[in-house]
């Protein structure tokens, strides 16, 4: 398998079947005992649109970015909640959710899939790793879009050009930015699971702040200053940000 | 960086902050200005029975398996515009929407990524490949049952193992498998983009059902005859089926 035809398979991305599905065609009357049966097939597909009215509310991405300890995901949780408690369809993806299985670390993939397996596809902390981490968690971000969702992500995303990856991904109004700023002393300060003073003795290296660059966001969306407001102040401040953008209705 | 403090980094996947989440304590009051702010810091997480009583049903993972030209992706948008008819929350994960995104080929990724990122985590066809490609559809996938979504896939997913690996990822009665049963000769007969014919010529190598085993599900939650029925039929059963597990209220 050479040339085009390989470059044809691998186009497939593991799976054949998605290359018929559009013009999957009619098959005619059938007899299926005694009964003629139309077996005519043809693919019904609802679409974003439908999914969003069904909603009452437009899908888009919510990417919070910051420091450790700028609290993102303190934040991106409150909004949640607020947008859950007027009935709109929202959900997280963080550390919590996505470590586990989708960027499962080499460690954590080894055990089910073996070594080989779980030093190409585990996300480690090496800059290569993060930009994956990053574009999993923007592709899937899109897919929550797609089903009508507001989706709220909570990463450090420290690299400009990552964030501005996802952006690029999606439809121009449906990536918003949310930069959740913060002193790095206030970060550091906070430190519950004592990551800074780790990195500051020189245990853990290119941690975000100490000696890996964050780089700011030069035009989010939105940015909240999360040392001087409550998260419950912040997430209204996010929350009236998405009604006049008419991504949520205004209540 | 050696040891125990490189096994806690590459734990992270490429996010710090993420340990610092459960624990964000108190803060205690703060001046803003001329007023004292209550800049307490909590999480408050919405949780899945939350969010499914929301929605009013369960969320869940219902996968369909089959050959290619099985009709498996034809089947899961007419479960989806059935649900979305009952004002339910679904959503369909397929080639269509994760071929160029989340499980975009080594040449996709390349344009963008460069070579080496792509060669590491771009899918091609190999087996390892597959796996990864159906691991990281099954993890996604479990986010959107976390999110009160009636989530459906539709892949060839022709390894038992792999299907497996997903099944176990996910608490029991989140996994229903649908077999999408019809005969090899009449999925080649559809073939509407050619690709049995071509890799009966040998220009395809690794083809499902071809010269590529398709292991057929042993205990599918539910098999459908896609040969004999059509698929709003079909649709119909695997809704039945849905009401007699609870997952969806009886209409």
């Amino acid at each position: 398998m050479v040339g085009s035809q390989l470059q044809q398979k691998i186009e497939l991305a593991g799976e054949e079947i998605e290359l018929n599905k559009p013009v999957e065609g009619p098959r005619g009357k059938q007899k299926n005992g005694t009964e003629e049966v139309d077996v005519r097939w043809h693919t019904a597909t609802i679409s974003r649109n439908q999914r969003e009215s069904s909603a009452g509310h437009r899908g888009c991405v919510i990417w919070f970015t910051g420091l450790s300890g700028s609290g993102k995901s303190t934040l991106a949780n409150e909004v949640d909640k607020q947008l859950h408690t007027r009935g709109h369809r929202s959900f997280i993806l963080d550390g919590d959710n996505v470590r586990h299985g989708l960027n499962a670390s080499p460690n954590l993939l080894e055990k089910i899939h073996g070594q080989p397996f779980a030093k190409r596809f585990g996300l480690g902390f090496e800059a290569e790793d993060r930009k994956e981490n990053i574009r999993r968690v923007g592709a899937v971000a899109e897919l929550f879009t797609q089903a009508g969702i507001i989706t709220l992500t909570a990463f450090i995303s420290p690299y400009r050009s990552d964030r501005e990856a996802v952006r690029k991904m999606l439809p121009e109004a449906d990536f918003i930015e949310v930069y959740v700023k913060a002193p790095l002393d206030i970060c550091e300060s906070r430190d519950p699971k004592g990551l800074y003073k780790k990195a500051r003795a020189g245990e853990i290296k290119g941690f975000t702040g100490i000696d890996d660059p964050y780089e700011e966001p030069e035009s989010a969306e939105i940015t909240v200053e999360s040392a001087v407001n409550s998260p419950q102040v912040l997430a209204q401040q996010v929350l009236v940000w998405l009604e006049r953008a008419k991504v949520i209705p205004v209540r």
